[in-house]
């Protein structure tokens, strides 16, 4: 390449809404790729913020007027393809919140919006970003499968069976309950908070997930 | 930040000799950090290839003379401290390969050499290179936990018990080799490569990755 290559910042953030995994849109209103739909992010240089995941933050806000307080660094994707422009590296952010409203704020932006997953295969985005997507999601559902990450998309308290149900979502399947809960308790990364007596039946317990639960990681042991 | 930051590629490149996990290094000889060791890599712009991959492999041809074939993207790191001509991004890769000598055949490069991980701590390295190496490092444990990932580190063929061996020193620990062999069947991604003739005893049977082990990635199922 001749002169170094456009960097950018762009992020995934999924929540849960409506009984369905959702994925925050932003629609351009520039060139290139005018008037389409695209990942909220954008160009580091002169950027506020004194790290990749500080500006990643900061543009999520600029553009959809979502706030997150964990962000989680997918993979960086770089190539002479992915942009018309030339040569263009972007490093991926993403994060699964509670549902919160989105409005665009730009003037470079013409709509911020929510979009079911389920729906999004079948849209045409802006640059590589359907890919990107792809690849967070199947990240996200690695992560359901071993870790109880879809407590962060559901607001505090809440009972086993949303979690449940979060997780057969994210997943696409049913989940058994026996099974989900003993990993659950072995997880050890909900605490007590109450319980909600619902319509009929005994009252359910109520979780929220402990702080050290950002940092879970699944290690499992060759020698164990 | 007023301008773009330095966009750069590094890589961390794992190899075992000497009955010991190793780390290449280049010692610089340009400022900044004239005359320290630091990781292979180097500026994106201007670079030679069209993905960031491509670029990671070409840098550490050109400073190491180490030539690898698959290397894959472990993290990126940027922010306005980690190099004191400013804001400063590195797309970091990891490979874990058979040892093949290294020397530096390029004018800003001073020296070229493999280090044992053991006495890397107490070196004094370029940028955040020493934190970088830590990330890499714990990656590559975590994967040896779950995976045979060290079997890329072994000439083919090779026995069970210098995979075995390669692990034990990568953890750090000796590994039960009822229980290795067990998940080394279970993971069915070695074929075998015929058998060799020790001092004594039985043959030994030898083996080889298999090509698709590559792609192999641990998933441990919610409902399973």
């Amino acid at each position: 390449m001749e002169k170094a290559p456009f960097l950018t910042v762009d992020s995934v953030i999924f929540s849960f809404d409506e009984s369905a995994l959702k994925l925050l849109l932003v629609k351009r209103a520039i060139d290139p790729f005018n008037d389409q739909w695209s990942l909220p992010g954008g160009m580091v240089a002169g950027a506020k913020g004194n790290t990749l995941e500080a500006i990643a933050r900061d543009k999520l806000m600029i553009k959809s007027g979502v706030d997150v307080d964990y962000i989680e660094q997918v993979f960086t994707t770089g190539n002479d393809q992915r942009d018309p422009r030339g040569w263009s590296v972007s490093v991926v952010y993403s994060a699964l919140i509670p549902y919160q409203a989105a409005h665009h704020n730009a003037d470079w932006v013409a709509d911020a919006a929510w979009f079911k997953v389920d729906e999004l295969a079948s849209m045409r985005l802006a640059f590589d970003h359907q890919d990107i997507i792809q690849v967070a999601l199947e990240r996200l559902r690695q992560k359901s499968l071993y870790s109880i990450v879809a407590g962060y998309a559901l607001p505090a308290p809440f009972t086993l069976s949303q979690l449940q149900h979060i997780h057969e979502v994210i997943l696409g399947k049913p989940i058994q309950a026996k099974s989900f809960r003993r990993r659950i308790e072995q997880a050890d990364l909900l605490e007590p908070a109450g319980e909600i007596q619902l319509d009929r039946g005994r009252p359910a317990a109520l979780f929220r997930m402990k702080p050290a639960a950002r940092k879970y990681t699944f290690v499992r042991n060759l020698d164990g």
